[in-house]
């Protein structure tokens, strides 16, 4: 079983309203020290067995086709085995 | 500086519909190995110098208080110091 982590966020550059939305409100709420803040998703995708190598390309090809807009995103992700108790 | 890199998930046993969606989503495609999907939030949020424990306790009660509902989420986040030619 594998865990993928994977973390979407807008392109450098890209505009990103949600995040100065949540500066602002930060912002009033006294935690001056904030200066920047970007909003991505977070996704946990669990799956079953198979080669490290065969679930980095399948994780990879995910993001690139279904969990992300290449135009204006980026992800990255990190790849954990899991035991197989977790397996269900 | 410091960058903190945030997740915020659903807690365990919180229905997670869009979770269900994106899982849909990907078997639908041909990913049939995928078993569960979770979907959170992923924040960067980059704060001027202070110390270390002080930027810590800042972002824990941030996201306490206001990036996550304590009710159905939970948070984690590490804190990274970024060089000071990074600060703007």
């Amino acid at each position: 079983m594998w865990l993928a982590r994977i973390r979407v966020m807008l392109k450098k550059g890209v505009l990103d309203p949600q995040g100065k939305a949540v500066l602002g409100a930060l912002q009033t709420q006294g935690y001056k020290r904030v200066q920047e803040v970007r909003v991505g998703k977070y996704l946990e995708v669990r799956l079953h067995s198979m080669g490290r190598i065969e679930a980095e390309a399948e994780v990879e090809e995910m993001c690139r086709r279904l969990l992300s807009n290449p135009v204006i995103e980026e992800f990255s992700f990190e790849l954990d085995e899991l035991p197989e108790s977790a397996e269900r």
